[in-house]
């Protein structure tokens, strides 16, 4: 017994020499023994999840400790102060078949560059589909290695049965922050002098926060990691869309947890809608229905809206009302070019279903209000507001949903897709109510590749998009029913710090001089994007000239290497890097973009092409019933939660059949 | 009439093509006829302003229009949809002197390089002290050039004179962003699993808000005018504190507005008390008491908190109860190198007046709360809490407030000045309540010279002196009476982008090289300023370990050229370029800042050596009675609207006697 106990001494100072940082062996898991939920996981009463058990015996490395690998690990579940019973008595399930594997990681970036990875040997056990229905704490319990023991608290939250709203809208402005929304502010509005002479519609909403955006292993999130916490309550790893992140190869075997779309509409029957100016596959609306550790997995994405989890017994699902969003090479037939689960064709996937097909604006306008839709309006991403209002010769760059290669010339934006999907929800759900997630991706997209232009264009068409379904929820008497919510899933490190007079910058020929065409304090002036143009639009509220001789003096802290004339980007969105040899991953500024500007050296790694999320806390905004849960500062899985106990979602006891 | 219509049309035209922006004529005034305060300005009932009219003859430049400057301009005011009376008969004053002075500006940066001015030739007017009680909209007019005319409409805002709060605690970060919160939470708080084990006292506030910052003729703004717009409800330009900026050359003739501290102390007799870890003269706390166009007035500063304005007419102030920071340079003798107004002894004046005069954290602590206070400690800013609890041989590089060149190593941090200046402001004031403002002004400092980690101890150091504020008011049965709010001044464009592995990077001889060890997204992993390292404080919530191997990827996009690597600048606040020939102005980055890191080209013009504000909107935290006027998002000014209104401020008569 002696041994084993100075063996878990050691093992306590390896796991802390491994300071786990730049990689990590397993993110949740910095002793040998690792539980799915982990410590501190937070559940939704009655809501599902599956666990997965892990013992990791390192080969190499300084974890190694030469043992074998622990097969007979026991796992055990206490409620409160009560005994811990086995899980399979706790639960009432059958115990599940061990599973093995191996896996590789590096300890740092010197044994990278040495290529001298440590591998781990892995035994393993996971249980699927289970619920708690009791609130409190409890105690969950790894025992491994003759005595090494991984304990996690659990805790499902207090039961808050009774529904207080029948719909929920939370649109998500991707990595948007309260910085970005002050710039569009600046450039959307009008100010004279230092009064707004109209707001912003997220600027009138009663009720303001801040959710903590991280990961659960990394203090930087990804949009998918990041969605999963808005959705289920769960934070965890980056690329994960609703599981916890185990160490197998799989991507569709680790520990799932239930979506607010999912419990939703197995509880209530209650109808779904997912908007996106993103490819659908992508990781924001995926969040709702998928569950892999790799959301790159884009055609199981598709498939999971169409007909939920088919590998493990989960949640009964049958595809929401509305899918709207781009993406159409996920959908059109492989034969087209189509890149999609199984080989099948979604279009006809979903026609089967009873879905009507929408391929463009005109005929998404007029789709009856009565029956399910999918709207697929371009190949990859949906083109950008700046392009489908001012720069309209763009559109030639985009790709048609139909797989014949011509340009998708006439797409709708989020407005026209948001609005319809309420039509539709509204239509269909009844009593039943209906949740409607509606993003405004290239938000995201557009600061990645430095276009702040584009960015904040799309920002403002999201708040028009806000401020066009509080309006039409007001006509038909809904908005009392219906709690709003606006936030974002992450941020990316911008600001504005000036303005730059770019007829200055120019005509100087030297870097140095360049930069004195930055005004700084006083000399930032005032926005010229409202004072000077003549650009109208059917929407209110943009700029009336994308292109004043006074523009933002703003930018990302961490990006590649570019050039920067702080202009708008005239020919469609920006490419601020390219690499010197095609393949090569190393990125320089290139004189095609930014032409006339400043050489700036990036920060980033040099195989980076774009900016970089950031730490920063983002901002929700709420309005209806339950807005009070919305205050203050929060973790983003408060989120979940709140949506959820608004929806009165909570569940003491079992399901009697399903 | 024709010519003069035809001229009038012809300004018209000017004025939209000298689009001001990183120079302007005169902020707030776009036609030749300027009123201040001008269109749009908000007032509390009773609250005194100063009025300035201004008319312009450019004589040469773009606006020059051949016409000599108008002597026999008009003002009138009308109320509602009154009939407009002249300003001697609507408010009851004097007729004013005409002055006359002339200025130059520069049309742009062009017509600077090339040194051509615009000469304005000026007649103007001035009425002072005056007040509006009537709730209502005004309308004031500016006749000019014999037809041309300027209006501005005003806003008394309605009237609320309950008063709802006993005392009023306005923190301030300086300079801080929700993106700082988030760092500073990320490095002072530990976290399992993605949930903070313990919460930062703001995070803890239960109503959350956004202030916008914008001068009113920049979108960027510095600490004098947002100072002055908290504490005014009129916003201003850059380095204005209490007045708006005319364009004479005086720095303390221009038209004044009544501070939160003025009103207060000459309606109610409350006491008000003064702490910033700045220099006394600075800005934030100058803006309370001090009205001029030049915040670079340090003497006149710190003679106006002790005998309050004494060139005009104005409030009567018998001085702050509670005087607490640095800058021992405008206070001690000149003949110890002091630099004051009227070569006054300023620890002697204030001693004179019955305050007891403080050096050191000592005595600081052991004085009596029944005296009025002035404490001064250390000469400039005062030293940064990483210094006072870290690496504390830096504190020799302060210098004592005696004025005797010995270092100042008996320093109080904002905790202890905050907490004796609530003890003295509870014990004198009695049932008259106070008014508290209380700044962390190095956040703002560190951030400007790129000094994160000194930034960030800073923010924790405020957190921390709230929590201790918040806790004794508590205990003093005092919390339920009190406003407590937390806010910002502006921003910088800072964020945290990931982590940096800096034993990697000094490892690596090649810029793009140290680029590898920069990790994003899932490669940040978890903070080590908690899980490694042993240091301990008196107090809580502040990192464990402040250079840990793997740090944080952080800092501003707009900067300086400089070095980065990343790590705590153990030596003293950070200095991050130099010139190359002394007096030149021209910034590099040195081989002694940021060693072994990376060079980063900055953005700014290179006569900058240290970062600039940007524009974010800044969080308010707000707990106590009237918490409920702090939610959403709103402009700077409301602050002061909502403690106003919280203190019952707004008076719809004039006093009776004065």
């Amino acid at each position: 017994m002696s041994s084993f106990k100075a063996i878990g001494i050691v093992v306590a100072l390896f796991a802390s020499s491994v300071s786990a940082q730049t990689f990590q062996r397993l993110g949740t898991c910095p002793t040998l023994g690792c539980i799915l939920p982990p410590d501190q996981a937070d559940f939704l009463a009655g809501q599902y999840f599956d666990i997965r058990l892990e013992v990791h015996a390192p080969k190499n490395g300084s974890e190694a400790i030469g043992l074998l690998p622990d097969e007979k690990f026991t796992f055990t579940i206490a409620k409160g102060d009560g005994a811990p019973k086995l899980v399979t008595e706790f639960l009432g399930v059958q115990e599940s078949k061990l599973e093995n594997w191996t896996f590789d990681w590096y300890e740092d970036l010197f044994a990278k560059d040495l290529k001298t990875p440590s591998i781990v040997d892995v035994r393993s056990k996971a249980y699927r589909r289970i619920a708690l229905y009791e609130p409190g704490e409890y105690t969950a319990t790894l025992n491994y290695n003759n005595g090494s023991s991984t304990k996690a608290t659990w805790l499902v939250r207090d039961l808050v049965e009774e529904r207080k709203a029948k719909n929920i809208i939370l649109f998500i402005g991707d990595g948007m922050t309260t910085n970005m929304i002050t710039a569009a502010r600046l450039i959307g509005h009008k100010s004279i002098n230092g009064k707004y002479q109209s707001k912003m519609q997220m600027d009138k909403f009663p009720v303001l926060g801040h959710q903590m955006t991280h990961s659960i292993d990394s203090f930087i999130t990804d949009s998918a990691n990041s969605a999963s916490a808005l959705y289920t309550g769960h934070k965890s790893t980056v690329n994960c869309l609703g599981v916890y992140a185990d160490s197998s190869k799989s991507p569709f075997d680790d520990p799932k947890v239930e979506t607010i779309a999912e419990i939703f509409h197995r509880l209530t029957g209650g109808h779904v809608g997912i908007v996106s100016t993103a490819f659908l596959a992508d990781a924001t609306p995926a969040g709702l229905t998928a569950h892999t550790r790799a959301r790159s997995e884009y055609g199981a994405v598709v498939d999971s809206y169409l007909n939920g989890i088919t590998n493990y017994t989960w949640t009964k699902w049958g595809g929401p009302d509305v899918l709207f969003g781009g993406g159409a090479e996920q959908f059109y037939s492989p034969a087209l070019g189509g890149v999609t689960y199984q080989n099948k064709t979604y279009y006809d996937e979903f026609a089967k279903k009873g879905y009507r097909v929408l391929q463009n604006r005109t005929s998404l306008l007029a789709a009856p209000n009565n029956e399910r839709a999918l709207g697929v309006f371009s190949v990859s991403n949906m083109a950008k507001w700046l392009d489908r209002n001012v720069y309209r010769d763009n559109l030639n760059q985009s790709l048609s949903p139909a797989g014949d290669k011509k340009p998708a010339l006439d797409q709708p934006g989020l407005k026209d897709m948001t609005l319809k999907a309420i039509d539709i929800l509204s239509s269909r759900s009844g009593d039943k109510g209906w949740f409607l997630m509606s993003e405004a991706a290239s938000i995201d997209k557009m600061m990645h590749v430095l276009d702040y232009d584009r960015a904040l264009g799309e920002l403002l068409e999201l708040d028009d998009t806000i401020k066009a379904a509080v309006q039409k929820l007001n006509e038909t008497d809904c908005l009392k029913e219906t709690l709003v919510l606006v936030t974002a899933d992450h941020g990316h490190g911008f600001d504005v710090m000036g303005s730059v007079d770019t007829r200055y910058l120019a005509a100087q020929n030297v870097d140095r001089k360049k930069r004195n065409a930055i005004g700084t304090y006083q000399n930032s002036g005032l926005s010229q994007y409202q004072n000077t143009g003549n650009l109208t639009y059917t929407d209110s509220n943009f700029p009336k000239n994308w292109d004043p001789r006074y523009t933002l003096f703003q930018g990302l802290m961490a990006d590649p290497d570019h050039r920067e004339n702080w202009s708008v980007h005239k020919d469609g969105p920006r490419k601020p890097a390219a690499e010197l040899v095609n393949g090569s991953s190393d990125y320089y500024a290139t004189s095609e973009d930014g032409k006339g500007g400043l050489l700036l050296n990036g920060t980033l790694p040099v195989n980076n092409d774009q900016g970089v999320h950031s730490l920063t806390d983002v901002p929700v905004f709420a309005m209806g019933p339950c807005q009070e849960k919305f205050g203050g500062v929060y973790n983003s899985v408060d989120i979940f939660f709140g949506m959820a106990e608004c929806f009165g979602l909570a569940r003491g006891t079992p399901p009697k059949k399903e």
